[in-house]
């Protein structure tokens, strides 16, 4: 498997374009193929989320419509009819079913959509559908709204397969949902149950391991979509792709959380079941005080101890292990329940670095799981605050 | 009730003092009685725990001793041994038995204690030990990590009896939990089984309602000593006493959390159950994007939605009703689903409030709960970015 560029305009059979204007913007994709998605597990959802999901029983999608600033949730029935009334422009545009659009929204809580904005964006997109790797950019750029860069991604298999995916992060992220807006596609023939199987697996080990503050969106959505102009791919080679796919929409999503200067990545194993080690990763990552800390550089590991402690798991005291490295150096601080002596040199470096890796073994049995997140730092706060109703 | 002055020290038959030097501090507190206790649900449980958890099989406390700086957790067998050698050098001070001496540290994980300052700072205050209100402000004091108030409260029940509590709280303080540092003692005649459940009833309304951050801390501990120098209360009486000391200083322990500028109160009414109102008022002060929306003064109130829907009780989006109050005014802005107009001085003037209400009818059932938490400010990452290891 190979990384390649072009996003998801590398795959055959996708044409995309986006736009943004100050904090609106929109992003429309053309691509018809077997599809099935992951919603928001928040029992207040969004509109589109409604419509999206009524749409998928059919099997197919032809296009996606996602528009940014405005979330459309919590807005009743009213929000349900712009959803598909969006869903009816896009559709127009491209002489398709509306019931074959996807229809996708982030922003605010609990207003009602501009319709003449969307129908004025759409426009503009519309006449600029393109099959090349501008389109991918440019749609990865329109449904950005707190993020501080672009996220996509493309990959290859061996059997010239291609999975492209596009996403967005940046706030209200957490471990108990469906995930943040990401879009995927592939040009392998695949029928519809396969794909929902790969995605939710895929899914599983990527976005819901992402934590950023723990809260769940009402928005929260991820697509795939296979145009089948490629051939039939070899499933564990596409199940690894689409996993690549997904941890590297998932971790850039980490690494952009609102306000984050770096990544941490917990790595979690000797967990008593898979169950427990998840939980240890995700409290790891989600602990305001351990996030604080690797702000501040300061690599006050009992806050790590006691995420563990609290997080539900299975855990022996006298038989965690825990280490903490960088992206150059490591270091063992506790093996087996026993504190070790680290010289602060190492330590300065290591938490001097980008990314902050936070190994923990249980010392029980074989369990493992990793998750992301990221730092919590004074710009948090600050894009939270101001962030205007 | 009345509340009246002198918190611990006001209850017959307690003796207290406390001395505070840069960050190590201790509380020493001589009263003999029937005990019980409520411990932290972490599974890395630190030391002292262990110990005091022990010594209560006894039934019976004649002394608390507890310091600050320190938590003396995961620490080992040696931990356990400086928990014991505590108890040792207060029960030598009394002339009592160290079985009855209840331990309780806080302050940094992962460190062994430095004995030689517990020991000086016990012969100071073992000196000063006064049943004047001054030993309960002292040992108030005593025990602050990153607290900016001592916290302290005493009633009167109409028979004469008398319940007093001192506190600290600020980081690490959070849902699941026992709860933070906390000594209540009552001169009321009362057995052990029914002191224990009187005191998990009113900790469950107060201690484990409020969140500061999200961290349970390995360290919690609430003991509670009836001296027996007063009469047998009216059961409902002492109840309704003892949970007006709990609830006044766990809202006194969400006020001083870590950077708060202001209280958050979340009042659920309406849920389909109390268990379901507990998990959606907790949501809504836990909620990252709701606290640094207020620190913001920001009426984002669909921060507010999206905390209910993801919080894991039953909701029906359009039988929500949700306002928001500060100290004076008070606004609705959602009934039965329907978004309200507020005009926008109303909701300044309440979001500069110092205390913000946040109500929320779920429209299902009877179920109520209310917890309190506090805002999400630039101070909570300072002060947590740079406690230095």
């Amino acid at each position: 498997m190979n990384e390649i560029e072009g996003g998801i305009c590398t795959v055959k059979g996708v044409s995309a374009w986006g736009v943004k204007q100050g904090k609106y913007g929109l992003a429309f994709i053309s691509a018809k193929g077997n599809a099935a998605g992951v919603f928001t597990r928040n029992r207040v959802i969004a509109a589109p989320l409604i419509l999206t999901r009524q749409h998928l029983e059919g099997g197919k999608l032809s296009a996606v419509i996602v528009n940014s600033g405005n979330a459309n949730a919590f807005t009743g029935l009213e929000g349900l009819e712009d959803a598909r009334t969006m869903a009816a422009l896009a559709a127009d545009k491209l002489g398709i079913d509306e019931k074959s659009v996807g229809v996708a929204s982030t922003g605010i809580i609990g207003h009602r959509l501009d319709m003449d904005i969307i129908q004025s964006q759409l426009n503009q997109v519309e006449k600029a559908l393109t099959t090349s790797n501008e389109g991918s950019a440019q749609s990865a750029k329109a449904i950005m709204t707190t993020d501080t860069f672009t996220k996509e991604v493309a990959v290859e298999l061996s059997d010239g397969t291609r999975i492209g995916g596009i996403a967005k992060g940046s706030g209200m992220i957490e471990p108990n949902m469906g995930t943040m807006l990401a879009f995927i596609y592939t040009d392998a023939i695949l029928d519809q149950l396969t794909l929902k199987q790969c995605l939710h697996s895929a899914v599983d080990k990527s976005f819901n391991m992402v934590v950023v503050d723990g809260d769940t969106s009402t928005n929260d959505m991820t697509l795939i979509t296979a145009t089948g102009q490629s051939g039939t791919p070899d499933l564990k080679k596409f199940q690894d792709g689409l996993d690549k796919v997904c941890i590297t929409l998932a971790r850039m999503i980490a690494r952009d959380g609102e306000g984050a200067t770096r990544l941490i990545e917990s790595r979690v194993k000797g967990a008593a079941s898979h169950t427990d080690a998840v939980l240890v990763a995700k409290a790891i990552v989600r602990s305001p005080l351990v996030k604080s800390a690797i702000f501040g550089r300061d690599p006050n590991w009992g806050r790590v101890v006691a995420a563990v402690g609290y997080s539900g798991a299975q855990v022996e005291p006298d038989h965690i292990s825990l280490a903490f490295a960088g992206m150059d150096k490591s270091a063992e601080l506790v093996i087996g329940g026993r504190i070790l002596e680290v010289t602060s040199g190492t330590l300065e470096d290591i938490m001097g670095s980008e990314e902050i890796i936070i190994s923990v073994d249980l010392g029980l049995d074989n369990g493992s799981a990793t998750a992301w997140g990221c730092d919590l730092s004074y710009d948090y706060v600050r894009i939270n605050a101001e962030y205007t109703t």
